[in-house]
């Protein structure tokens, strides 16, 4: 989703509909992030990663550079790499992905990679095999304490979110993550989007 | 889905759950139907089709033969085509392949083409161009007057529909088709599923 518009959302939600539920969503798309020595591996030790954009959430950005994800079945090139990196790699797919690749990875929020797939990543130096990496990402908003507070929501919390769409869908157990730096905004993949018809602008609503 | 598996899920929605609001479900890949005349254009004049399997709706099977769906973005081989003949091709694709194709169809009931998309659909012989043939099929129960009459719904009714898996939603929306023809069985698309955690075997939860 283009900046501009998520400003837009964003001043909507905020300018006419304080103290409502209404939630701006964003898909992401398949991802991984790096750690260090996996970048080093990856493109070099002395290699220098260049930022190309960075994301909604404060803090976050896109490197120029792109991986290629390697399953039992399947190939998946130009995959974005997010920053900073991580302590850990971790690797985000949708299901889609997953059956094409040919892998099974859980539903989990980031960071829980415990038992998670293992994948093959590589660039045209390289490849390496990141193990317990692979996770399909868990339905998850961001928000500050100011709108935990106002929404009237806790960090962890499991809420439900209503997607308006001609498709309309309720999703369940959408886990709510508070942080200072966060701003608000629901995650979903490309998956839960075309299941909901979601497009660019769709807007949710928090059920508690 | 495998036969056996449907049965087995059909026995025990009506075994243990009778007089409930249990909804078999079943995941539909992207398919073609066919009217006669683009059967003879694609597959010759004198071109005898041969039936692969019956499909769980009555009368309905997949042909051994399959095709190419063009689109101005991409391609999409080995697409199934479903029997009989209809009088109007129609071509019943996920958003994914939607995007993947560089069309945009709506979310249509089957039969609903007017306004819908076009497609260039290719065998080894030759190309055709289906003008108004593309939709998004929108979400349905198939059921006989005895299962409408135990579920309490209509025809064209709209019901909502929650899926039990590690990542729940509920499906708004969801049509009511009833025919004296039709087996209990809801379909969805591999977005839907995908988006939903949907497994062979997970059951819908009706909610009127």
């Amino acid at each position: 989703m283009q900046e501009a518009l998520i400003k837009e959302i964003v001043k909507k939600v905020v300018d006419t509909l304080e103290g409502g539920k209404t939630i701006p969503i964003e898909v992401s798309a398949r991802h991984v992030h790096l750690s260090e020595n996996h970048i080093k591996e990856l493109f070099g030790k002395d290699y220098k990663m260049s930022k190309k954009k960075d994301l909604s959430q404060p803090g976050q950005f896109q490197y120029n550079e792109r991986v290629t994800l390697i399953g039992p079945k399947g190939v998946l090139k130009g995959v974005a790499i997010l920053g900073p990196a991580r302590d850990k790699t971790q690797v985000e797919i949708s299901k889609t992905d997953a059956i094409a690749l040919g892998i099974n990875p859980p539903v989990r929020e980031s960071g829980d990679l415990d038992g998670s797939e293992k994948i093959y990543i590589a660039t045209e130096k390289t490849v390496i095999e990141a193990n317990e990496s692979v996770i399909i990402a868990k339905r998850h908003i961001h928000m500050t304490q100011e709108d935990a507070k106002r929404l009237g929501v806790k960090d962890k919390q499991l809420v439900r979110v209503r997607i308006n769409s001609d498709r309309p869908v309720v999703l369940e157990d959408v886990v709510v993550r508070v942080n200072s730096r966060y701003r608000l905004s629901m995650h979903i993949d490309f998956d839960e989007a075309n299941g909901a018809g979601y497009e660019d602008g769709t807007l949710g609503e928090m059920i508690i």
